[in-house]
Order: structure tokens, then sequence, then C-alpha cells
């Protein structure tokens, strides 16, 4: 095999700019202003996958946001792996509190700031640039066949994504997955997931009178909507941070003493956790070290909540709509469906006097997963960290979800390994998400190195 | 004297367009985007006044909006009536809960639709075209001295109105105040207003980590603002509707049976209270009457909250801030100043683990005010309520503030009397507000009646 080391050093700045060219497309999947955007991304990374060699690259349409699919055959008898990411991105707000604008690409310290660098643009792109200098240095294919599919959905929920897999399922024949969204320990300890987490999401919409009324008139006498959200919402948790929802605990395999120990070997420093997010005290489900929550315990997060006057100044109004936005990180062996109609029974029965409550269901759901640690990928994959950072990867949970994991092995039958380099504290979902440039260059390595490893 | 009446019956369709002209002006005093449209409603007003045929009209800045101020002097032997409103209007918002656009008044069953119709561009109108006819009756000039002030800060808590009567006191000297702010018990029942509430306002900020977060890789373990806020806001009410902030009833002077007995003499009912707002429950104070609440008992209201994802879809985000709007009605003795001071040390007790917390206080704090049922005005007002709706007013309290009335007594020495026309369902401050053109005709000769009944 030729030297494609010296191939990815000489294309360093271009593959950069490549990168920052992603970054300026709002590919804002939730918001469906930016359809448009979304499908100018897919475009782009299906003009780029084309441009690495790959022969079969098709934009397949969906219900929702299209997906790019990538298919490089080159020998029955070598194994086939499916590499896996998203080019969507979360929304950007609150915008104010960038330093820089979120898509314009801004480079300060070695680190890119901007939406979609950490999750997961630079990730995408490793994958992509580095299979494509293997595939260079060895006389124009790769080594073993390649498959793609990066979607445009991931941010919410990847609802479309079971159909397009069913829907192009030749195209995505595979014996193992390789997802490039994810992240490292830090800067120099590697990583291997061996556990995601499920997701279940939901709105609460409560409502009171037939109309927004006068405080004075009306403020002593009448459910006020912001009030009776308030009540309900403060029923979920207990004060140690329980879910108090009956049965959200029923189906949770509880952490043996192996997961624990296991857990605790990675190492945690809780005061620096502290003062990289500016808090004094922590948070979370009582009886558990912060590690075992993020990583083994089940959540129920509210991720937002309105009703009645946000401007300025004072508008003495009684609101009749208040609304309330829930998701849960979910852990085996919980089923999402399940969980949202455990909330959705909660809910019915604390609904305060004088409300109408009404659950809606979110789009994207996902199963909890475990990897199977006896696969080729996972022995190429903790070949290919040992050998990049010079010690075994850390094992490590995700308090995350990526809810492809779940369905390439119901719909394919392939595992799937997390192989991506995003840092933990990368401000992913926030403002002024960053992605270490570093992190960018041995990414493209990385992903030709397994490429070469898993070559027979 | 000569025929107003007929005056009045010759100008009711002219005077209605001068009503739709006003309406059409956005007069939204707590957005500082139409600080234009405020001044330009107080430029109409002060131009109407004059086109009346008082002598001495003036637009007063402030550091806030105008106010508009007139005095007609006629008699030095006769008494002194000033008459009090305001131009500015709520925000329209939910814009898209009206059936009609909100600055484009609509006739509907007799009523008129618009954002500031019922509260209170009709009633500040049938004031001045009232004395408007009865002086030009009067050969030119009314039978007793009038002074008028309309303010354009009444619905953010008239912050500046203090300060301007200070500076023109000699053009606002007077025995007795009628304010044109208010309404009848109903279309065929007059009411006369013998105690109004008092309101104090703030805002509680609460904020946590020093970014939003990522809910996977954070929510099981740092406190959420909004999880926080929640839990914060539930400790303001018990089950039983009383406020639980400590100190809150101290100073309430509580009902006396005599009280109690007088507010039971209104007849209110529930079955149709309930079915007008779509209500199946109502909520309040237990211990307490529907109308003793409304009438007579402080309260403690959330105008507004939040915090985190607001739009469509999932975004799985640990919001690190949220917010909170309060305002609160008070009863004699209650201080607005000493009540947000109550609530500040609520708030820092409550402190949710993990938070900072911060409660800045709303402009415009009205103490709470009750009539004096001995004076002339009020004896006038009675007599001319009789003779128009053929039986005595119902003597009823205001659930809702009217910061002037308290200012006039503290800076004039003068008793206020309300004197106006809205129904109290008319939806002041909630979409599809309404006023009757009944209401409108009748509340000119009423103005027209209140002048003639106070001349010696």
């Amino acid at each position: 095999m030729g030297d494609w080391r010296t191939e990815l050093d000489a294309k360093a700045e271009a593959h950069a700019q490549e990168f920052f060219e992603l970054l300026r497309i709002p590919s804002v999947s939730t918001d469906p202003a930016h359809a448009g955007d979304v499908k100018a991304a897919a475009q782009w990374v299906a003009d780029r996958l084309a441009r690495a060699g790959v022969p079969v690259v098709t934009v397949a349409d969906s219900p929702g946001h299209p997906a790019v699919i990538g298919r490089w055959e080159v020998d029955p008898a070598q194994p086939t792996l499916l590499i896996y990411g998203h080019y969507d991105v979360q929304p950007e707000s609150p915008v104010e509190l960038w330093d820089t604008p979120p898509f314009e690409p801004t480079v300060r310290d070695g680190m890119v700031f901007a939406r979609g660098s950490s999750d997961m643009k630079g990730n995408l792109l490793t994958a992509i640039q580095g299979v494509e200098a293997v595939a260079a240095a060895n006389g124009g294919t790769p080594p073993i066949n390649l498959a793609f599919i990066f979607e445009g959905e991931e941010e919410i929920g990847s609802p479309s994504l079971v159909g397009i897999i069913r829907e192009h399922r030749d195209l995505l024949a595979a014996d193992a997955v390789a997802s490039a969204d994810g992240g490292q320990y830090d800067e120099t300890t590697p990583a291997l997931t061996v556990a995601l987490k499920g997701l279940a999401g939901l709105q609460v919409n409560l409502r009171t009178a037939n109309s927004d009324l006068h405080s004075g008139g009306y403020g002593a006498s009448v459910p006020n909507a912001v009030q009776s959200m308030v009540q309900l919402a403060a029923t979920f948790h207990d004060a140690e941070g329980h879910v108090l929802v009956e049965g959200f605990y029923d189906r949770v395999k509880n952490l043996t003493d192996a997961d624990k120990a296991e857990i605790a070997a990675s190492p945690f420093d809780e005061a620096d956790f502290k003062a990289k997010l500016g808090l004094d005290e922590l948070w979370g489900e009582a009886g558990y070290t912060v590690r075992e929550r993020i990583w083994g315990r089940p959540t129920l997060d509210m991720n937002g909540i309105w009703g009645g006057y946000q401007g300025d100044g004072v508008k003495t109004v009684t609101p009749n709509e208040a609304h309330l936005k829930i998701t849960c990180r979910l852990v085996p062996d919980q089923d999402p469906a399940e969980i949202v109609e455990l909330i959705r029974r909660h809910v019915e029965q604390h609904r305060p006097a004088g409300s109408t409550v009404e659950v809606v269901p979110a789009k994207g759901a996902a199963s909890p997963y475990v990897v199977d640690r006896g696969s080729d990928l996972y022995r190429a994959a903790t070949a290919v960290l040992t050998e990049l950072y010079g010690k075994d990867p850390m094992l490590v949970r995700a308090g995350g979800t990526i809810p492809a994991t779940a369905i390439f092995k119901q719909e394919l039958g392939a595992d799937t390994i997390t192989f991506a380099w995003s840092m933990p504290d990368s401000r992913a979902h926030a403002p002024n998400e960053w992605y270490r440039l570093d992190d960018f260059t041995r990414g493209r390595t990385a992903y030709a190195l397994l490429v070469e490893e898993l070559a027979r």
C-alpha cells in the first residue's frame, strides 16, 4: 500500500478549508425555515463523496430531510464497513451568546468555533478524507468494501432513517458500522464507547380558560396556566433527583459492581467539571456518582418551558396556556414508547384542577444500545486508537443518544462502533461550539488506519 | 342650559368615527418599538381636547411616554373636576388569537372589537365628547371648572405620573377626580367602585451553568435552569391557593362581616362565570367566595415564564437560564415595596441548589385605595347613574389597579370616583377585546349629566 500519510499531510490546509465550507451551510434540521440549507449540505456531502472516488453516490429523499448514501464495492472476499454520520446541526439559538457568528467558522487557539464543528461536520470529513487518502495510495480503491450513510435528521431524532435504510438496503449491507458521531476522552486519551443511552421526547400543552385574562379581574379566581404548569412540572422529580413517574425505573437494568468498577476506572475530576461549567453545586439522582448518573442512569430532562408574557416590562395577564418540552435519556431495557406512555399517564394523574393537558410525543425516539465487544471492528478500533494515542482506550458510555446505532442493528444486523474525535466539553448544542484542529488532522489518519486494519 | 342631548344625538356617527380613528393608533406603552405610536396618540388626544374648546392644552413630556393635560377654568366659585384616563393600551400578543386585526376596529353585534376599545379609548372619548356637548349648550364654556389628564403609561403602572402631576400641579388642582378607566356592572346595572387593589411586580431571573449544555453529556448531573425555576415557582402557593411568601398577609385588613355582606349583595352567577371562560373548575384562596377573592383578597399571579427551547421539534438542551414574571394584587394596608422585598427574601430562601437567583422589581407599583363615600362627586355620580339606568348603582370593588387613584389623593388631595362604561367580560388585556357601542353613546350623556350635577 502506498503512502497515504504524505498525501494527508500535503492536503491538510485544503481539507480544513473544506471543513469551513461545510460549516458555513446552516443546516439546522429542526427549523423548517432551514430546509433549503439542509438540502444544500446534503448535496455538498454527496459531491465530496464522489470527488473522493466513491463510484455510487445518491442523495436519498425522505419525508423529511434527505440522506447521502454511497457504496464503494471492491472485493466480495473483504469485509464491508458502513460509515455513518450526519450533516445536520442543532439550532444556533440563543445567537446573542455566541462570541463569533455561529455559521462563520473562526479559528482561535487551535479550535474552530462554529455550530456543527464538534457535532459533527469535522468528524464527518475526517472519515471521507481518511478513506479517500487510503484508497488513492492503494491504487485508487480502498482495500475493503465501504458504504456510507450521512443523514440530515440526527438532531431531530432520525425519524426517516429506518425508511431510508429499508429503501436502500442493498447499498448499505455491511458487516459493521463505524459511527463518526462521537468523541474521545480528552486530548491525549482515546476512548471506546461501549454503551449509548436511548431517547424519548414529548411536549406537554396545558390550557385553562378560553382566553388570556386580566389578572385584576380574574387572577384571584381562575386557574393560571403558568402556575398550573409549574405545579405539574414540579411533580416529575423528588428532592433527591429521582424521577417520580410511576414505572419509570421498572425495566432499568441496574449497574452491576463490574459496571461500576469499569466506570470508576475513568478518571473524573469533579472540581474541574464544576469549575468549567461555572457551578458551585451539582444536581442529580442520589445514590450514584456523577459518572454513573451520566453514563448509566436514566433521566427526565426539561428542555424548555414557556407561557404568558415574555416581553419587557409588566403585563398583568392571567395566561391561559403554557408548554413544557421534555426528553428522557434511557438505559437498557427501557423502551422509549413505553416511557412516553408512562409520562402521559403521570401528566393525566397530576393534571392541575381546571386545566386540560395534552402530551404530544416527539418524533425520533431511540432505544438504548450496548456495544458487542467481541467484533472485528471493536478489535480494529482498539488497535488504531492504541497506536495513535500510545495507550489503551478508556471504556466509556455515552450519556447521549445516537438513534442510528440501534437502527443499524435492527435493520442491517450490524454492530456499531463510535469512531470520532470531539471533546467532551466542546459545547455541542450550545453557543460557542468548538472542535480542535489537531483532532481533525488526527481523525483523518485514524480512518485511514481503520480501513487498513480491517483488510484481511 | 341648552340642549346638549340633541347635539350628542346629531354627532353620534361622527363621534364613533373618532373612536375608530384613535383605536387605529397602536399605542402599546410596554413595547419600546411603539414609542412613536404612543406619542402620536398623545397628540391626537391633545388635538381633540383643543377642538372641544379646552383653552389650555399641553402635551407634557416625561422620562417615559407623554401625558396630555388640559384646563378649562370658568368660575372660581364653582368646583373643579379633574378627568383622568389613559390613551395607551396593552400589547396585542398573541396576535394569532384575534379574529380580526387588533388595530383595525371591527363592529360586530353592536360591539367594537379592537385593542384598547374597552381599556380605555372608548371611555376616554365619552368624557371629552360629553363635556364638549355640555359646554357648547352652555354658551361655549362648561358650568364648572374642568381639568384633564390623560397619561400614556397606565398599562406599565404609571411610572411617570407623579412627576408629571408635580410639574403641572397648577393646571391639575381639583376638588375631585373622575376616572374614566373602569366599567359598569353589566349592560343594565350601574356600579360604583368603592375600592381598588394595589399592584407590585417583579421578574425572577435564575441561572445555573455558564452555558446551555447537551442533555446527554450533562443532564444527569447539573442543575437544569427550567427544572430549578419550576421547583422555585412551585413554592409560592399551597394547594389551597394561599400565598406562602412569609409576611404576605401580615398587613392585610381582613374583610369585615359588613364588607362580606356588601360584596354578597352583588349578584354573581358562578355557573355563568365558568361557562363564559370555558372552565370546569375555578381556582383561588380557600375560605373565600369567588367575589371576595377578586374584590377583597390579595393575590400573587404569574404572568409569564420562559427558559430553554421553544421551537418546533426536539432540542436536547439542558438550559442554563429561566425567567418568571410575577405581579401581586394588593389590598389595604399592604405596601407594594414591602411585598417585593418579602418575595425577594422568599426567592433567596428557596433558591434551588446550584443556581443563582435575581429579583428585579418592576416599575409602577401602586398602593391599594378605598373611596370616600361622603364626597360631592360620590353623590353626583350616584345620582347620574341612578337616572341613566333607572336603579341604584351596585357598590363594587375592583380587582384591578388604577395607580393614578392613590397618586391623586397623595399629590392633589383629591378623591377619585370611577365613572366609566366597560363591561366586566370585555377581554381587556386579552385577544378580541371589545366595547359596546351603546355604552359609548350612554357614556357621553353620563359625562354631560355629571358636569351639570356638580354645578352649584
